[in-house]
């Protein structure tokens, strides 16, 4: 079940980096190269950062064919539709926090402190990305966006909490899912966004 | 002789890593980081996915010092003469080729499926040029320009189906070599390129 | 004693990190993201390379906690003082020391070759800053400054020589730690730095 869940977030991420690549004009394999980064990127530092052997998807080139096969249609059909933004949004929130459960779950079977479990989780979400929106030349999004790793950030430390009060790990990760995207679906209904740093004076910067 | 012919790629590798620092007006040490990035970047990436322990410039030095020693003629001679840009693009397909066999055939040996093969040629061919993009401020010119990548993926592919049938080693990195060096040049003589994500209109963007 | 520098030089990177992202108007998230990532990223790629597992920030979460409070204490006096630069560049300048004698050292330790272990010293000061640099958008600073790096290497040179000429650990990383200090503060006191590209004519970039 969390294996499907995992492959959406996949396919998911790929078609945001394959948009992201077409803004930028690239041509079909760079769409697909971005795509991948967005969609394995994640995880692949998290399993490098754990010494998880090996990567998840050199053990399961699955994840690699839902990457590019998500890559590919996003660019055919890119001549005739592209998906609606609200709906890129909603399948976004899903994704960010499927690979946040996801994370903080091998983090914390793989035998990680609880800080590190967060971290792993956070990782899982969002390194995928940054790593995209710099190959887009582009500061990365989520560092100035409206909640979006913070979303990642509950659902991680929520998982953890629940692991180390003995609650099932379905429980906890349904709890992890459903945390993050309703904090990124109210995030974005609300426009919240977290302060940024106070500009002392205009002439500082 | 693959040996000698990986160490003629770094070198070429890293005299475009410096041409390329040296446009933005690097200084000396940038120049040398950049060169050994580019050069150094792609097998560095391999060797982590792949588990291989350790790296290959670890374990022999002579890519670093190889590297470096470019970067530094090239840093060196640049107030004289700079390579002609047809002769660099030349020595840069020949090195690209051999980055992308030379990785295609690392990742066979350690077992990897077919498809992660084909990855490992691709990812070493041209993760140290993206990197390079990336330091100095660029969007990576791999990712949008003329069939390069595609070269790169073409000849992954020759050499893992080649050597699924039984072809011996030798003979399929030389026919894979041969590939993306063709490829590569019928590219830049035709100017070749892939299709680009269709913009929809102008304002979209 | 070591260990102690050690957390120091993670503080002030963090420092230097937050400060970087506040310029770029990122959130508190994005504040503590790019933090983390200048702070830890050197000693990550570092013990990745090397092969060292787990990672250090993993076994000792004690250096997570250390750059993120250092990144919420900026991100919170900001609005109130910001650190002198003159201090900080001080500060930054122990840091780079303090995190090439203990990449350095690791490396040493690990039994990598001399070259290597001056990489890693390198690797290990510098790193953090350029994925900084790069998450802002900006070409590493590193790459064109006045001598940064080249301070990191005259340390790491030093560290090794000494150590392969059988000096005690503590007094190769003292001395290795004072020279990288003297050269970096030599080079911001008279403005030195290192000879750059040679642009050839205007119109050739």
């Amino acid at each position: 079940m969390v294996y499907y869940l995992d492959l959406f977030g996949v396919g998911v991420f790929a078609v945001t980096g394959a948009l992201a690549a077409g803004r930028k004009h690239m041509d079909v394999f760079g769409i697909v190269v971005v795509a991948l980064v967005t969609a394995l990127g994640g995880g692949t530092l998290r399993d490098t950062v754990l010494g998880v052997r090996p990567l998840f998807w050199v053990a399961d080139t699955t994840y690699v064919i839902v990457a590019a096969a998500a890559a590919l249609v996003t660019f055919s059909a890119a001549r005739f539709a592209r998906p609606h933004p609200r709906l890129l949004l909603f399948a976004d929130a899903f994704g960010l926090a499927i690979f946040t459960a996801v994370g903080s779950q091998k983090a914390f079977a793989a035998g990680a402190p609880g800080l590190i479990a967060v971290l792993m989780g956070v990782m899982t979400g969002v390194a995928g990305g940054m790593v995209r929106d710099v190959l887009c030349g582009e500061i990365p999004l989520i560092l100035r966006k409206e909640i979006y790793a913070t979303a990642s950030l509950a659902g991680g430390v929520a998982f953890v909490l629940l692991r180390s009060m003995a609650v099932s790990q379905p429980v906890s990760t349904t709890a992890a899912v459903l945390l993050v995207v309703a904090v990124r679906l109210a995030a974005i209904h609300w426009r919240l966004s977290l302060p940024a740093f106070p500009a002392r004076d205009a002439e500082s910067d």
